[in-house]
């Protein structure tokens, strides 16, 4: 029997004697490597935290100590501590989460994978324990280096620091990796060290010099500008720490289970906020993951451990990669645009752009506020930049888009990659948002491209609006085959339009936003075999209202609208809105993501769920059909 | 003639000998007490930056080099200096904005009054600059220190301290009466300061030592934590700044002009980002704003400048004050409830609330992500916090919202002060925003209350819900008398239901959310004498729609929704869905603010530009009514 097989919680942990803590950690990275590679996931930040984890549960006493982790993807070692070790349907519906859940265990607090929120809900969670009395509670926050650049993480330092007498252990989870690009990236810094020691050599100290607290006053300032992947993930040394007035230990060897231990007991005991600064290595223990520099094995798909090669290997062209393939030409013809992300270069499709333009490409760390507002900046200047993030993670800017862009009438444009349902990250993960929200910003355009020809015309017309912030979103995953117009009617494009024998005039107008089309498609050739004449039209800007698309309206008998994007106030709604202040008397039908936080299944599962299929469009189509139109006599469409 | 008059822009300034400058200041600052006590306005914060604001179009050369300015309300004295003289329609229709405005001067860049931007905007601009290769532009950023307690300035500090080449001037404005409650608040951590000076002495110097730049590698720590009003706005010392790779200068006396150009002059040319801190004194030079602790002169109404009386004296009680008192009564009555709110304890009502519990409150600084994830922690450890904010910058949380309370389904409750139109402070302050975003949020409930029993009512009914979000939300100003229900269907409140002689059923359902209450009543009076019989209805909870509120649009021929919210993704748009999802077919009409950016107005002045009136209102209805109605012959309404 293996030891990690005995841990069945804590208290398990706590049993066990220190001297075995090595081979638990070896079993636990064994044990990683295995399953993650079998299911996919996130590999490399799991690896990193094996002994930090291991500590924390042997030091703090979850669930009364509420142990909390920002950017849920590195607790998977906490789920195999707290009684979690079936991990063959990680990440699938009705397997594990991905991140903490409540509903898996007590041990679990936030489920949020949005970056740099730990410590302001450690913040609150240790105020009420000093209001509540709840003097044996201990709070312990651990977050990562890249999410101290956010500001939202600034705010919670400058509040936590505010009460001296209110315990709060932060444990600050400093990638090593972070440390080695620091080098490359901020070289011009390092003469101004104040270390009695060179940087480099201080790096080389080793295991025993990382344990001792550096001379107080003697920051290592350079530290600081820490760039993550060649750019702005900074972490704060502990002279900017002990500024805000928070005690600081470290730097501590990260894989040392019993240092991590022993710091993390003095923390626990201090009695205030005190930051624990611990090194890591990113995917230690497993050698590809070590190697790599392009951080590839921060999360994985199902693959051979071994060869690192996909067990199923993705054949077609990715949305991202038209994108990253039309900026590089849109780089090369237009001198004035520039791109924008926010530590996320590689995902979003920009690392070509990064590559041939390297001074027009900002990466600002985990910082969309900034992120659109030094946009808004750029584009005040005359420039055009290109924000591109996932949508899901623009829901943080919302009042720069709309206060600093918008108000500014300023030519910004947004890419928001990972629209709609995404999956297996579950509820924070899916961008369902973008497409409601955006709609109340006054002069905002926005485009959702049905294919990949769409997407970079939509793309090169959102770049020739200089007044206004324009959004071009689009679905993860690959872009399917291109689907041409038949016509085109002002701004929207006529995909097909069926008849019915024997008989003129159209019935159902089925309105598909962006990736909807294929499905919209499959939908009509449903309805047409049951008796109804459908035009399917791709509005391709759905905000605003093209008039083109009212007239359409009105010569249909029902309206059905399609979008990835929740139902509230989305698409289909402004649409309903325009045809009620044109008069427009023909019913609309709404179809979209049911306005709720979804378990995390796969994005097929969820579509179908949704009946956001060819056959749950047709299906939901022909039910209003035959109540708005009950002289027809339709037929349920057939199952496909 | 006054020296002032000669000052048609920067460059007649320029021209004025320096030993002219006092005199010019206090020409500026009689103007401003004379001007701004006649029309209300931003008194405090201009008066503080008199000297500085000329110095600044004395040093730099606007509007080739760009002065930008944080929270916009500091730019009166900027005003005056490049053309604009005319205070005598300050923030009234047609007059001069209360803030930068790009439509009146190429001198102002920023038109937004949220703060911590200004950095962000700089960023943008100055990295615009080097790629277009104009170095012979600066860029000059005034933020104040309250406004470095925003996520979004430290953001912008993060990325600009990136960059040692790109040249940026920021002007730090740090009020001298937040270093004196700095002391009362913090004096626990005096006894850690770096300074070979005690903090007092340090005080005391004047201006000669203030000029001096304390010894490098000896931060005055404490001063970081420089609490305003007693709270949280912090401002950061020079040792943080040079952690952060910031040169700095200062601190400066922001009231000697001759020694605030000197410090702009040498940070011109200093070739990359420079931080200039000056000391200012809100107030400055007018004894009541100086001598006045609870910064009541920060903004004022019109008074008499001799004895501070109001012009128009308020009668009635406002709504901040109802939502005030009933805080301290829920205060007493649940020791589970805190309050939180974002640098606006005394605007938002929380003032009294803040002096009975002082353990219970939170200010958090201008830091709304903070105060809504501290309030998720406050209440996964069971308390019920209560986060008041003005509407308008709830929108800088809303992702806060959405996944660190709505996902988790905790009892967070939001109180939003200043919703809908606000009016003088333009379009930046409207809170027209939150009714529409806030639809997509899973779980969350939205309360309008109609008037102070509603709110009283409509808060304890938050406070019971421990498991979602709720909002409640009312409009500026004073709350009108108590309008009662005449029967209650489900949640919805019916007001009135008014008959139209010799005949049964009733056709117009109007919907009214909040305080429309009044104006719906006023309309279905003038509707009623056109022969249309009205039910005027107010569901309370607009989201989610009651289903009386469907059933009684069925039972009506016309359903028209009054809100003062954006018209786009509103709570008409979320009736109108309701009812196509029920299959309800009774034409719908949503009437609310167009979704535009509004110019500053009178609030009664837009209101009726928009048609949210009695009058208004009941013309559109009978315009609807007379189309769906044909036979039915109904007149247009009286005028009122």
């Amino acid at each position: 029997m293996s030891l990690l097989s005995s841990v069945h919680g804590p208290a398990d942990l706590k049993r066990l004697p220190a001297h075995r803590m090595p081979e638990l950690a070896q079993e636990i990275r064994d044990f990683l490597i295995e399953a993650v590679t079998r299911t996919g996931g996130h590999l490399g930040p799991n690896l990193g935290v094996v002994e930090l984890s291991i500590a924390l549960h042997r030091v703090f006493d979850s669930p009364r100590d509420r142990i909390l982790w920002d950017t849920g993807h590195q607790a998977y070692v906490h789920k195999l501590l707290t009684g979690r070790q079936d991990f063959s349907r990680l990440r699938a519906k009705g397997g594990l989460s991905g991140y903490p859940s409540r509903a898996e265990s007590e041990h679990d607090v936030i489920e949020n994978s949005h970056a740099s929120t730990v410590l302001g809900y450690a913040d609150g969670i240790a105020k009420a324990h000093q209001i509540q009395g709840r003097t044996d509670r201990q709070t312990v926050a651990v977050i990562g280096d890249g999410a101290l650049t956010g500001g939202l993480a600034w705010e919670a330092l400058n509040n936590i620091a505010e009460a001296q007498d209110r315990p709060l252990v932060i444990v600050v989870n400093d990638n090593e990796r972070s440390y080695a690009k620091t080098i490359g990236g901020l070289a011009n810094h390092l003469a101004t060290l104040r270390t009695t020691q060179g940087y480099e050599r201080f790096l080389a100290w080793g295991k025993e010099a990382l344990q001792r607290t550096p001379v107080v006053g003697q920051p290592i300032f350079e530290a600081l500008h820490g760039a993550k992947k060649g750019f702005k993930d900074s972490f704060a040394p502990q002279g900017m720490f002990e500024d805000l007035g928070l005690k600081y230990v470290g730097p501590i060897d990260g894989h040392d289970i019993a240092a991590v231990e022993s710091a993390l007991r003095k923390a626990r005991g201090f009695g205030g906020p005190v930051i624990v600064h611990c090194l890591t290595v990113k995917g230690r223990g497993y050698r590809p993951a070590e190697l790599d520099e392009a951080d590839r094995f921060h999360a994985v798909g199902a693959m051979d451990p071994y060869t690192c090669l996909p067990v199923s290997p993705s054949g077609g062209t990715s949305w991202t990669s038209v994108f990253g393939e039309e900026m590089l030409a849109v780089g090369v013809q237009r001198p004035d645009v520039v791109a924008i992300t926010a530590a996320m270069l590689q995902p979003v499709g920009l690392a070509e752009f990064a590559k041939a333009f390297p001074k027009r490409i900002f990466d600002v760390g985990i910082a969309e506020q900034h992120a659109v507002t030094s946009a808004a900046g750029l584009a005040t200047a005359g420039l055009h930049p290109v924000v591109a993030v996932y949508a899901t993670f623009l829901n943080r800017a919302f009042d720069q888009v709309l206060m600093d862009v918008a108000l500014h009438r300023l030519g910004v444009t947004f890419v928001l990659d990972r629209a709609g349902v995404t999956g297996n990250d579950g509820a924070s993960h899916n961008g369902m948002w973008d497409m409601s929200i955006l709609q109340v910003v006054p002069g905002l355009r926005l485009a959702a491209p049905r294919d990949a020809e769409q997407l970079k015309a939509q793309l090169r017309e959102a770049l020739e609006v200089a007044d206004a912030p324009t959004v071009v979103r689009y679905p993860k995953g690959e872009v399917g085959s291109v689907i041409p117009a038949v016509e085109h009617l002002g701004g929207v494009d006529v995909l097909q339009r069926t008849r019915v024998p024997g008989r003129t005039g159209q019935d159902v107008l089925l309105v598909s936003v962006g990736s909807m089309a294929g499905a919209c498609l499959d939908a009509a050739a449903l309805l047409t075999a049951d008796g109804l004449a459908t035009t399917v039209v791709d509005p391709r800007w759905v905000k605003p209202v093209d008039p083109a698309l009212v007239q359409l309206a009105a010569a249909h008998k029902l309206v059905v609208t399609v979008e990835d994007n929740g139902r509230a106030g989305g698409v289909g709604a402004a649409i309903a809105q325009a045809l009620r202040d044109a008069e427009v008397a023909t019913p609309l039908r709404d179809l979209g993501i049911p306005q709720e936080f979804l378990q995390h299944a796969g994005r097929g599962e969820i579509m179908e769920e949704a009946g956001l299929t060819g056959t749950g469009i047709a299906a939901q189509s022909a039910a209003f059909a035959k109540h708005l139109l009950p002289n027809r006599g339709v037929n349920e469409p057939r199952a496909s």
